[in-house]
């Protein structure tokens, strides 16, 4: 790789901002931040004192008009990246917008065409794909050497759900929380889902179900090759985050375990035990995100297309939206009923 | 317990015939084989030397008939069992019967009220119940070490796939193979499935499909208390007989591993590896055979109830029923629907 | 294999008599017990009644000098086996021993010339090397699986000590625990230590150290082909029984678990454990038992050496006396040191 | 913490310097390189421009002079370390050193009491202490989770010899491979080892032992609190880094496992496998020598001791020499026979 630096502005510094501004800040050479912004200024001004980043933006439009400024990192609420993708694309502004793109189809295609139009590069914060275990799993997909796959498993379990204000605007269960695993089944298998059955209930929190959404689900994925995977999710499991995947193929399996804050067993009294799992997804994915990102300035530096794309931002949300539809009609809903 | 044997009179000397003798004859001093008798004379007489049954019966009539035979152990095709049943029940003889009972509903009713009439004790032969993993799993749920139990998941599939002439008159995979996991599913949760979405395909052998069955299955599960299940099945697992089980609930998940010939694990120069899993369910389940043989001997000794009933037979005939409904219907289908 | 069966004398209807009857009994269709002797009156007719043993003799010369006895086995206190060894062989009688011969090696020789004078079979107890665990251990270094072999460490630690009375009597802790440990290092290394060097202590119980013996010991062993290996021993280790062995060689190493009860695991609130290791020496090694006696049976039948003969009962007794010198010495000692 | 920085020179831009500026350039906030210098000068120059640092010194006289360093990092070889701390000591600086101080005892007796009468800190390189598994076992100790530890075993193995010119300057492999097992003991069961006791031997390369060295040996401790332990070492796995460390206490034992690039297992048609465990130590190890690093720099900050000192420093170095003395004249030693 060449010298080169990729010159990034930040729009929004809240949780996933602050991961994102630290990478490019300690993690990553050839990445340099010039400016960020929040609608809360004082966030803004903290992160940028902690990572040295020189120019505090009045608004996402001063960072995207910033002429320093080659890329644009989107970490605001999901109701405002459509809108922020489009103007980037418009200012020929490279773009890394967290996920889901948004919760409707119109807006994503309006972005992805800005997009297409300006000819910039756009990737999608599907963080995962960059995690070991499951750049591992897919290895072993892609190369062969579990056969010709048949069977997918994804347990996806979060160890305490959201404030229910969140549940509330987040497009529910599937758009803020399957929607990870919806990319991973993708990404795994390497094709894509023609039809989905769900079932599922309230059983961690009733507020959850006052609120119009559910916290627990199994989502059965049927591809366009013939692989069947199931998604579990829930909103609450005690132990800790709970990130597995099982792949039957026809020359063997592939499975990936937790992972653990150390490699300690315990032999006592009364049972061998070890420590909990990771329980923060920061903690658990900390290298995938920071990989995500060495991946973006990559591909923009080297003009090479990201691995993420847009159409990678879309197709999980017509997946949550097809999850939904079977949730509530009770019976099995292909994916092009709701991809009008 | 008292000193009292229970004496037994074995129909059939097949594969499982030759388990179960072994274990009354070599494993079970409470008990005692007066007499044995199959189809083909040749293997009632080897097994016979070689446990050291005294007696060969012409017939399965003369074995019920045999005034000192006290039980009956029906080894023979399922398309015998509920004829045997309703015999030796009016002879007044217990009755231990392996799965299924039968693949028609009218059949096995006709043969649980035989059973019932006559006043003796019947128990089939889920032995999956008495193997330790699926025991400590179940304690798990009941005991409510792991809470309220959420989402459930089988996985159950075999080394490779029976000989097609097998297929053609087993009842299909629902019937011969998966009837054991509708069992565990039933007995681990301890509570009764409603509804049934079944998906899957034929993607071991072509020849699976030309007999009108499939190979491999996806099976959801809904039970009445809310609880979600799926049963993962496929014909062949190149690594070997894959039996695994997890449940997730409000205060824990439990989940179990297969078994594996010894605990060694090597270190090499390319990967770190242990040899395969137990291949053959006898193999895997080798206590569990003994052990459900030695409850129902002691359930008659003691006149108890025995811990698998008729109605424990019977229902997994009527979720194998739902699921192929299911599955040929592409849609749930509620229990009471295949259970006129 | 013929149909002959072997018909087997039992000197001794203790513990681990009850566990070989049984094995004969139950397990063993290759084999018959014809009759069986204590010291204790009723212990051998409680178990001739349970195994169904036709004869209760009044004494060891009774059960050696019956014509009807093939093979004798000998289950009764160490210091009776040497002259029970000599007076069997003299009475060309096939003679299995548990372990050890004897602690005095004059004793031990006296008895081996005898059985070589008489031409019988003679085995030792040594039933782990029957073990699942310990076979594969042993195959992977003998067939180069782990290149050629240069470290080895043994753990073998009991879940409790025995009684004060026994360890006054047993030898101490390398005569009657490490004996196993001393054969396992042979066996499994397939060549011969030629130096050792003991520390350790009393750690447990201050009553094992009055009675002259310690409970927590340490033994570096340097084999005659440059293999080092350690013996990790204790008398008590709270979390159950321990027994693991690691093999470091050229390409790779191997290194085996302990037995479970079950394959259970469970995430918790505060940890994810599973229950703890098999407890009992007889649960853990129930198997290797069995396969002890199968394997004498079989080589007595067809006229083969005894996977386990003499020599390999009198070795792990010169180590374990240099064990004890090296440790009450302070020094490395040489086994030609104690083996005059 | 307060938001001052530690302003740090570095002497050696090799491995272990590069892996320390990049803790300190990207990960450290804290913590801000003023200068660096290395006889290599192009090393200096390339790892300078990498990590932003500003200045290139032509001695490590003008770091230490530098009246912008107020802490210098040593990783330079072994041989100067002991001048370094000693100049830099009289310069009033802060001094963080890599192991080993060196390998006479005389020497570093000069250099920690230089460091002693300039009143600075200075903390020696083991990083371990501040690995996640070994922090763990350690703090299952000291809490009293195993209860009183009885014995102690540390496997530590390299996945290949480092090149003949290394060995022949190191000091031997007690000396600079062994060195962190001896800190790792002391600090795991916090007491100091009274006695140890070596045997070993070349069986990687005979070029090693033409070097005066060996490859692979078997350390036995004896800590004045009874505590025994081992140290297995070798020069060569074949099968990558292997770090574990098992402690028996008297209310249970705690082991480790080895660190893996994921937590993917497939079952394969021969095996069941994994990928090797991380095979560099600067991968197995990174996050340690980050927080080494912090410990370092915050103990300086906040003017507190520095959790490795130079006694921590020293002790190892004796318990080499005792190694060496054993293996050499192969009996046990007294740590106060190589202590004059």
């Amino acid at each position: 790789m060449s010298n080169k630096k990729l010159h990034f502005g930040i729009i929004g510094a809240g949780r996933i901002g602050r991961v994102h501004a630290e990478t490019l800040a300690f993690r990553l050479p050839e990445s340099q931040i010039v400016t960020i912004t929040d609608v809360n200024r004082e966030a803004a001004q903290s992160l940028a004192a902690h990572c040295g980043i020189p120019k505090i933006a009045e608004s996402s439009e001063e960072v995207i008009a910033d002429p320093q400024v080659e890329a644009v990192l989107i970490c605001s609420p999901t109701d405002t990246h459509t809108d922020l993708i489009v103007e980037a694309a418009k200012a020929g502004k490279h773009i890394f917008c967290e996920k889901p793109i948004a919760q409707s189809l119109a807006k994503i295609d309006a972005a992805l065409a800005a997009v297409k139009a300006a000819g910039v590069q756009l990737q999608i914060g599907f963080n995962r794909r960059f995690d070991a275990n499951f750049a591992r799993v897919r290895k072993a997909v892609a190369s062969g050497e579990i056969g010709a796959p048949t069977l997918m498993h994804i347990i996806s379990r979060d160890p305490g759900p959201p404030p229910i204000s969140y549940i509330k605007v987040s497009g529910g269960m599937f758009m803020d929380m399957t929607i990870h695993d919806f990319d991973m089944a993708r990404f795994l298998i390497g094709d894509e889902v023609e039809e989905i059955y769900t079932t599922g209930g309230v059983m961690v929190d009733p507020e959850i179900g006052k609120a119009g959404d559910i916290d627990t689900a199994l989502i059965v994925m049927r591809f366009r090759n013939g692989v069947i995977g199931t998604i579990d999710n829930c909103r609450k499991a005690v132990y800790g985050y709970d990130q597995r995947v099982e792949i039957l193929g026809s020359k063997g399996k592939i499975e990936t375990g937790n992972c653990y804050p150390n490699q300690a067993v315990v032999s006592g009294e009364k049972s061998v035990y070890q420590d909990l799992p990771l329980n923060f997804f920061m903690d658990r994915y900390t290298e995938s995100f920071a990989a995500e990102l060495k991946s973006f300035t990559h591909a923009v530096i080297e003009n090479q297309l990201t691995p993420v794309t847009g159409i990678d931002g879309r197709i999980p949300v017509v997946m949550a939206l097809a999850a939904r539809k079977s949730y509530d009609e009770h019976r099995p809903v292909r994916l092009d009923e709701v991809n009008a």
